[in-house]
């Protein structure tokens, strides 16, 4: 089977290199453009940003030169993860031009037509697509790094018992700023209480992703969310001490049972990046702790700890992600593993005709 | 004025020390005996321990012998730092011998006659020694590390508006674990999601401290505290990110002045470790912050941040405090100078008889 | 063909469970025992612990029931990770029965029969176990963590310039320290500029390693090596500031390509724990850094950076290892993978006789 | 007293916050102008930059307004902590239009006619500002932050035994780099081992601190540095492990006597910002540590510590100076205070004449 050719948008900056990593060595994906703004185009790929990533960057990827983020790339899939304050215009380029752009940017999250994604949550919004006004091109985005690992906590919940109220407290890391991102001097020995639009994220994704899809529209989920978000010195993985309460009386087992056996469609078509147990539940009352756990299943897996009864919502409990891999470019690349496998990549645009068979 | 001679048990601990440090230069006490464990007893102070406080140890100190922790010492006051698998049955044998007790340890402070005591939050409370059944003796207590700056920002709402209800996410510091404490290779890029015991301590205390004096007895106040502590890589000073529900409805505005000029007892009667100003609200959204904040006023003073609307209880906020400080042994001297100033140390115990006049 | 049993003396602690970790999945070894001592024994071995590597355990291994350190095990061949306040004389004890003892403690290195080996630098060296005092077992041991990194960097040099005098000063990481280790108000925020008998392990080992074996005897190297050891803040990594004086005049781009082309007896084996380049150097002059190559080649190689002239000695460097894997567990892998390659694990011990073919 | 008023120049960045700090409760001189940057002319101060300083910023400071870094402020002495990007030109115009300019910037260290200088060490240099192109204005340097502590160091040393050869290896703060300065993401968990530029600096400056003035010429003193310098995740503070080749021979006991009772001529002049000890040996072989004893003496004092024998070079031992303080800002206003004593301030400047007397 010939791979998808596919680019990435953004693909000197945190994500964007995450995005590099996990492109690398796909067996349905394959990387033909690394596009990023003015300033890096026309460079190396290597020369272009410092890669920061745990896996040595392979000669070849290393060797590509640096593309503008328009739409005139030999493939029909792109990856964003663009900077918000370009990528709205610039991924609508791209949609109009006839690219599918799988996006992890936040700019277009919140359009009715636009589905934000988890593929174990919501692949049914895909559909939402059919009413995009682009022309054979397409937006799906997944959501905001915080939001992917709550989400996925909140799901089995929330189809077994009903979600009413949920209080967020996160814990985020340093990758999640991006780089430069957070200087050395404000985090060693401290904590920063505040992340710009963070909480505004937190409280209003959920409600979107975990909304029913019907006849075109996704009507939002009536969960309640407040969040307070904080940045600790963490280099990977997002902490969220989550209260929730439920519609109806649940049992303590019940609940980490539901859990531990959460599968979903990605788990169904055995997608490449597919965790084969997205939620895993740890019983020693210590952990989730970001530096043991972020990494299970290659970080598409979240892991919870600590449930109990709240005196105040119903229960407690504490979630952890990976906010590179499973809150950001591993979502966007499971979302197009789904799409792909959907058919949706199979259309033709123009002269650049393709047809994938995934096996 | 003769200074009050006064004895430190659990001196060589991270809170001991820091009884120690902010005793040396006292105007009403002087420090007359320094009593630890058998592993220590007979050393010199230098020697029993590693001086872990920024100020330097003055030679007189750090000369003083250890001595063993048994109501045999030269003072009738004495400050406990004791861990509380051993401090509960040898304070009571201090009190037993008519010494006052002004404890930073847990064991007693649910004691019905034992005051939990915050001198700007309940020092009515300190009538509670009157139904001791120590002779000349007596227990005071301070709360939890934690619990201290969450109960003095929540005072101000319960006096206006009351307040009904409290979700609690703790950020707390490595020297609340006192020392060797937390392992290096266990929170360096991590966090800890769990301090045993701790939650029940948040959940508990403040209901006692914000509770009504009356007759000889405590009414606990019926608020409902649920909360979450976490451990993160920050050496002093613990956050905590709080949501409220108050009786009654609140301006913005009325609760930034309720902190800003709370003042109590303690600035009343210019206790000399009072803080001139206890709460002090942080218009920065950004704070406040452990590593520039935790030492305003010396350490006594609490800060508040980041004051907004909750959408699932009222009102959310950050508060910051700096946990062995006011968290700690700056609480209990202070709670030993409002006990100094109401003359609950001039009484005699035996041929240690002494009559102090506060100035 | 079958593996062959070996026990982990010692497997609770930090190296002891790199042990497990790099025997988990190796082609020519099993682990039918783990050892330690009288706290642990008894328990099962994910009970006994706090697993600390980022592998997860597999369930077998939890399983198995912690055994005492004496020599009754179901294999022949044992790794000592023992602290070196018990290691002496249970290695003794374990080679008298008849065990092949491959140890990371420092207590036999220095014996003149103990082979003290990095199997790229002085494989030949294994030849010592023939003179040594127990019948059918033998001790072989790997150098201190900081030594490994800084003699495997020094024998290119050494061989062909010859190395006359090194200056070195270590920045050390947290995991040499074992578990718990350096405390966290120690380090964090911090450097402590002292390693007890670290300095002298650095001074010394060196020129045993580096030595000429020459009838039954190592005569040591006569290089003049004078080290100043600091820990810091970093979780896994040691690195290396070194100065070098050799013997004859060298070229900068020759040292580099002597370093970069550098292959031993490991490589020419093909040992499965060996790197296929033990030494990389990177040219970037802000590399080698702890947190971006203590992981190359599994851990394996060593990294150098930043080769230039020295005004003193004749030339500077730095080097980087991981001190847990190429400084410890690693090594003594290799150094077992070598002595099974070579015929020493064939004979036989009593009624467990083996004979193995490494293919 | 009138105070004498001075202007810092670069007032925004870390230095020049250090500078500001120490300058707001000087007995001797008063801040009327903040200079900075185009970005920041015309700005509140407060608002200008993010004050990083432990210190609370007085109104009266916040509200200065910024000014650019031109010769017309109010004063004839100026401070500058610019970037030494546009400080060589900038610090020449001020020197030209009269004003005597103390600087920390790199550019004029090394000009023939412009003292390199720490007062304690060579404040005898002060005379080349006679040889200097300006008519009534100066410039005097101090030198980089880390040379300070390691030539504060080496004076008694040179001067009781002579110094011969020198090598350093330096673990060096965040705030070296200014803010941001590092990002978190490359010092978590990390070391970096190179500082561009600093290597030169530090086997450059020392021979010029410690040379010879005679007639109008400072002679360089023929020592022979050799520098490695790393940054480490410590906020304050640097360290130095060097080693130290001699001239004559001298005991253990003699070096550290001569280090602990070291005074010069600013402690004899008894200036407001001189240390009663610059140089304080410590005995524990774990010290000195940033965390503990950078804030000694106000952190004028340097620190060390683990004075041993070398077995290539003479002596090996630890240095620790805080390198904003003593090491940049705090020797700064040193020089200053020292030049103000020494009657070089009491010249006019046109119509800003003035004449101090110090007391």
């Amino acid at each position: 089977m010939d791979k998808i050719p596919v680019g990435v948008l953004g693909a000197t900056g945190m994500v964007g290199q995450k995005f590099v990593e996990l492109l690398l060595s796909h067996p349905w994906f394959e990387i033909v453009a690394l596009g990023a703004s003015d300033r890096s185009v026309g460079k190396r790929y290597a020369d272009a940003m410092r890669w920061l990533m745990p896996t040595a960057l392979p000669q070849q990827i290393a060797d590509m030169q640096v593309v503008p983020c328009i739409p005139d790339l030999p493939c029909n899939v792109v990856f964003s993860a663009m900077d918000s304050s370009v990528a709205g215009e610039i991924e609508e380029n791209f949609a109009l031009a006839g690219y599918h752009v799988v996006s992890n940017s936040s700019n277009h999250r919140m359009d009715p037509s636009v589905p934000l994604m988890i593929p174990e949550v919501n692949a049914d919004h895909l559909e939402l697509i059919k009413k995009q006004r682009f022309d054979r091109g397409s937006i799906v985005t997944n959501p905001n790094c915080s939001v992917i690992g709550i989400t996925l906590a909140l799901k089995p919940l929330a189809d077994l018992w009903g979600a009413q109220s949920v209080n967020v407290v996160t814990l985020q890391a340093l990758s999640g700023a991006g780089y430069p991102g957070i200087p050395s001097l404000d985090i060693v020995d401290n904590v920063i209480p505040f992340i710009s639009g963070e909480e505004e994220k937190v409280e209003r994704e959920p409600l979107k992703i975990l909304g029913k899809y019907h006849d075109g529209k996704v009507i939002a989920c009536p969960i309640d969310v407040s969040a307070q978000c904080t940045r600790v010195c963490v280099a990977d993985g997002h902490l969220a001490c989550v209260s929730v309460k439920l519609k109806k009386e649940a049992e303590m087992s019940e609940i980490i049972a539901a859990w531990n056996r959460f599968q979903a469609e990605p788990q169904r078509l055995k997608l490449p990046t597919a965790p084969k147990r997205p939620i895993i539940y740890l019983e020693d009352e210590r952990y989730p702790q970001p530096k043991l756990h972020r990494a299970l299943e290659g970080g598409m897996a979240i892991s919870i700890g600590r449930l109990r009864r709240c005196s105040l919502l119903d229960w407690k409990f504490i979630v952890l992600s990976h906010n590179t891999v499973r809150g950001a470019a591993g979502c966007a690349v499971l979302n197009a593993e789904l799409m792909a496998k959907q058919g949706y990549f199979s259309s033709s645009r123009e002269n650049r005709f393709c047809s994938y068979l995934m096996t």
